[in-house]
């Protein structure tokens, strides 16, 4: 980090005034410049023309540095990934901070360039933003608001609508290691190789698959909060048919499946942030796993389900064992400030 | 409000599971429904063609509920506002919340209640959203980002670019209003006929003066936090000229200047959230100030200021008693959270 005139926040540094020049000058628009967020306007001006994705995710985990990642870099994947869920190329993000005061400026800088770093992986540019403080113990170090627009690729038709019975379901990677890499870093559980946060940007994956499977892809949902049991149980809810997974398929990392079990949590609830579910049409399937596996944060692509007629709106596990159970989604909350 | 099945915002709210599918089924989806946000996907597809404006911002105004307004209102008037100043007709805007666990449902209700009546006051949908707890303690009830779109008025050119010297200035209506709004609240001091956030939509009257004054129309600034001052500086900053303005033109309500002396401030440096400042062509300045008092929030219009060729860079203040001193950008905070 170079010397700054400032090493902790204060909320001078939220006044709109000197300060708060001062931090952006020396932070935010030093590091993330591009001609657009160079105009400084109250808002960018940007081109576009047909179908735009637009989506939101304020980031509020605790804390914001863990083994993988920190805040800044997840903020920056999370509204990519939702974007990228839509069938669209994302471009441009929003940046909404806000800092609590006494946070280290090193620690903002930290976060920033993740925030970069995330950006320039992705292909997409910071081009507005708002940095708000607010005092001591009214917030928790660094909130971040990401909000991304996305250009719609011509070949995407990704709405729940074109599910139909026979659908699989394939998921690209290992669940449950983002929320394993907090919870075990929460709760001192310590490794010779840690678990690390699976945060990534997998636009790149996406649009490649789309580019190749077009339309026979039907909807795409990344599995963050609420883990994989939760975006399964919304999606049955808006169909109306059933979903079967086999558990024997569900890829887990032995580590997460130990720390999970320590924890007395199943790993289909626990929070993921570089998987994503897509339901594809049965006809594609062995080819979509194989080009999946070749391709970025796809090494581990399998079919893990599939959707079916019986128990509409109910999502079903095979166990290992031979047996079978609804899956509900969670009541409440296991993992606080998971994302 | 209807009966709900919580009157209190749990941490399990913010889970990703069955508490927050109920408490935005009952909420958010209830009171904001349209066609895209009930649509329930990571992302909004929206149609676009050509130029648009993309702003955010976040809010952390304490106390949450002030004369004049709410931070729902706020939230949706802030992000329109920044949206019009581009020169741009908002369309669309996401909804980020971080809730404070133990928040009374009946609060977030009336906040709610504020963002639907801004939205449907300004024309824009609420299309796309997240919400997230925090714990008791790390939060502060309710902090709002919204992120808008908009598209852009094919006769608008603002541009700091396209300032000149021998422009005027003009706003169009008292300064300091929300800032003593809130300040007076936090300080109990009160009036027979209390003092109201001005908080409020430009975009209707800013989009009518773009239809009959185009390019004439150089620059649009809404100067909230960090008052007429920060705007002022910042511009003068991004031009190379100097910003002169007469104390005397500048309208403050007498109960805004009261307690703002009795308190110690400078309206120049108190936010406001219903004033724009706008920098025109001199040949139009008569008939801009004319139109803009026909207008919905335009009465007050008046002639402030001027650009002239004389100290680049800074704002001059031509006193009441015919002094001169440079309005410097204020160094610090002396409102937290005003906004």
């Amino acid at each position: 980090m170079p010397e700054l005139d400032f090493d902790i926040i204060t909320l001078g540094h939220g006044s709109g005034g000197l300060l708060t020049n001062r931090l952006l000058d020396q932070t935010i628009f030093k590091l993330l410049h591009n001609e657009t967020l160079d105009t400084r306007h109250d808002g960018a001006i940007l081109e576009a023309n047909g179908k735009l994705a637009f989506s939101t995710d304020s980031f509020v985990i605790s804390p914001i540095f863990y083994p993988g990642g920190n805040i800044g870099e997840l903020a920056v994947n999370g509204t990519v990934n939702d974007v990228a869920m839509c069938g669209a190329i994302p471009k441009h993000i929003s940046l909404g901070l806000i800092l609590e005061e006494g946070l280290p400026v090193a620690e903002l800088w930290e976060v920033l360039l993740g925030i970069k770093a995330a950006c320039e992986k992705a292909g997409v540019h910071v081009v507005t933003g708002d940095t708000k403080v607010v005092e001591r113990g009214k917030g928790d170090k660094v909130f971040i608001n990401t909000t991304g627009i996305g250009e719609m690729h011509p070949k995407a038709a990704i709405s729940a609508e074109n599910i139909k019975v026979g659908d699989k379901i394939v998921v690209n990677s290992q669940i449950a290691t983002h929320g394993m890499a907090i919870m075990a870093k929460r709760h001192d559980i310590t490794f010779d190789d840690p678990i690390e946060s699976d945060s990534c940007n997998l636009n790149h994956t996406i649009i490649t698959l789309i580019e190749e499977f077009g339309e026979q892809i039907h909807l795409l949902r990344d599995p963050t909060r609420g883990g994989l049991a939760a975006t399964l149980n919304e999606i049955a809810r808006d169909i109306d048919s059933g979903i079967t997974i086999q558990q024997t398929k569900i890829p887990v990392d032995t580590r997460v499946d130990n720390v999970c079990e320590m924890l007395g949590l199943d790993p289909l609830y626990v929070a993921n942030e570089g998987v994503f579910a897509a339901f594809i049409d049965a006809s594609i399937a062995d080819s979509f796993v194989a080009k999946l596996k070749t391709l970025e944060y796809g090494s581990e692509a399998v079919i893990i389900g599939e959707v079916v007629e019986a128990h509409p709106g109910k999502v079903v596990l095979h166990s290992a064992i031979g047996g079978k159970r609804v899956v509900n989604m969670a009541v409440g909350e296991q993992l606080p400030r998971i994302c």
